[in-house]
């Protein structure tokens, strides 16, 4: 413990209060800090000691060239960690019997007839995608006791002809929510028919009244698009917090790169919206504690882009060529997924991260909708 | 020009292509490189024999030591320059003339009583600053040949009354444009309030259907707020280019932080959003090529804040003490605008920057409201 002189005391206290530390902003369990080791295990001295060194080499010039190698060595550890999975299957699964007791509720207090929520869907044209889409969508209704309504409408269908299919519906009282699958065909009018959907069953949320309250401080949509929902969902479901943190958003679409940066932020995080014309993607990545990939990429995102112990949560939903599927091909993220993996403390997986949970919001949003309006009536 | 040997050559090659550069990322007239010395300038075999050296430092393992050097040498440079100011109080005077021409034109159309735009204020209670601040739009409306209608209201009026007022302003025909001069007393909904403004009378640009648009991709809003609005034309008529251009905005507030990121993002920029809970402020600061300060801290914002050539816009109007002025006061904004203007490239004055820009926002957006209602009625 002799230092010999002041000077070298300061020094110490420098060292021990304010020498760079560069940590791995790991938001899950674990921590890395320089050198790998919880500063936790050591005794006061040795850290003074440690830090009293590192000081010494900082003062040499050579700090930088340390620490250069010190975030070598974080990256190194971190490699080979391997990330929590954040299963969105189980979540989701978890919130589709939360609503199923919702509904039973329902049910109970208003009668089978008019207590069971209606969901209805209004398909046009023979997209399949959009089909498989829709088809998915009443399986998981059915699920949960919700009741789906199909519109099955021609490809041809006057803009018109369509917006009076969405009035009707807006005035059915054992339809609750209305998912108008996109796209539309090109000749509809897409906001026009948006807009036409009453803001108590715009259970997608893609209203832009509901989407201005989502923007502004202070006010509550009545409905939160789905995948931003299903994604704060899973941030508060796997404990992960956001205040304060960096998150980086990839992508500025209007079902999910928009909204979930306007969640985040509401969440006080700290909040980077990038997009095609972003420069130095990696970088900015770089710095996300917190990662929302969005953008229809196949596995743009690499591991070198994340930084070690960072949260990724991968939105994207690509086909990928595969000679060893039966398909000849198989579903992959807007992140390389093994490799990045091994980099985050916490990753979704595609297929089962956030889709299985858009589908599961999408309920959630049915089973409020027709409990708004039951307890309205009543 | 002799080398000596093969390896040297190919040592030359990449140091003239590779070689570590720091650029300024400067968005106006003046470019800062490492060395501060134009490029152009030299010979290509000065250039390839500076390179040179720079290269052997660097492969001695100094190199990360003397790229510090050398960003703190940009950064002197830097600060010898001086930030061509952004004239707020003159680009707003060229709005309001042109707004004018426009006030003209309408009531050569439709007759001095019909087309002439009229902009209502609602004040409620008796607040100075808000007082000053209808006194100060009435006094630009003057200017230019539009029309104010004023409702002074009592502090305790009800919520029903304020309704009231507005819903037969709503009526008026001869009212373009509405704008209720927040706050409003804490009895009073405020919420309730905006959203009754008729929204093609929604001057203000703060209903939330006029913000969802404005969040929406393929939507425009019939209004933007005005002070957003104000910097997004700030920046165009000073040409400055945002695509690419990584903007961070202070503040995430309903009527400056939050839908100017927005505007920010449709402009192609990549956006970060930073707000009270921001860990590391200086740094995500560091990174903007365009800064928008809108969190209302006396000179929050330091000079070793700003990245060299940075365009910064200042939307803070604070008053600090000052014994040397009559009022003991002065205004000033959220950047410490002395030191900050001899870094950046382009900065805003506190007064004179977007201030006097929002005035003039409001009045366009009343004469085009005019031109909208008028042209829709005949």
């Amino acid at each position: 413990m002799c230092l010999g002189s002041g000077r070298r005391w300061r020094l110490w206290r420098r060292c021990a209060e304010g020498l760079p530390r560069i940590s791995s902003g790991c938001t899950g369990e674990r921590k890395q800090t320089i050198g790998g080791a919880s500063s936790g295990a050591a005794t006061t001295q040795t850290r003074l000691a440690v830090a009293f060194g590192r000081r010494v080499l900082w003062d040499l010039g050579l700090g930088l060239v340390w620490r250069a190698r010190e975030a070598n060595r974080v990256v190194k550890v971190a490699e080979k960690m391997t990330g929590v999975v954040i299963d969105g299957k189980e979540t989701a699964a978890g919130i589709r019997k939360e609503v199923k007791r919702q509904v039973q509720a329902l049910e109970e207090k208003y009668g089978a007839e008019a207590g069971t929520p209606g969901l209805a869907t209004v398909l046009v044209g023979s997209r399949t995608d959009s089909a498989t889409y829709v088809r998915m969508k009443h399986k998981a209704c059915a699920e949960v006791g919700i009741k789906s309504i199909q519109r099955q409408l021609p490809e041809d269908i006057t803009q018109e002809a369509l917006l009076e299919v969405v009035r009707a519906l807006n005035q059915d009282p054992l339809v609750h929510g209305i998912l108008v699958q996109l796209p539309l065909p090109s000749h509809i009018n897409e906001e026009a028919i948006l807009a036409e959907v009453a803001l108590e069953k715009d259970v997608d949320g893609f209203h832009p009244l509901n989407i201005g309250k989502l923007a502004m401080k202070g006010r509550q949509p009545l409905f939160v698009p789905c995948t931003p929902l299903g994604i704060m969902e899973l941030l508060r479901r796997h404990n992960i917090s956001l205040a304060g943190k960096h998150a980086v958003v990839l992508g500025r679409s209007n079902i999910v790169g928009m909204p979930v940066a306007m969640l985040l932020v509401k969440a006080n995080a700290t909040v980077t919206v990038c997009h095609s014309q972003t420069t130095d993607l990696p970088g900015i990545v770089k710095q996300a504690d917190v990662l929302v990939a969005a953008v229809g990429r196949a596995e743009m995102v690499k591991a070198d882009w994340i930084k070690p112990g960072a949260v990724v949560i991968d939105v994207g939903i690509n086909s990928k060529d595969d000679p060893s599927s039966k398909k000849g091909y198989r579903l992959v993220g807007d992140v390389a997924y093994d490799e990045c993996a091994s980099v985050a403390s916490m990753i979704t997986p595609v297929p089962g991260g956030t889709g299985p949970m858009t589908i599961a919001m999408l309920l959630q949003n049915c089973a409020t909708a027709a409990s708004r309006t039951l307890g309205a009536s009543t």
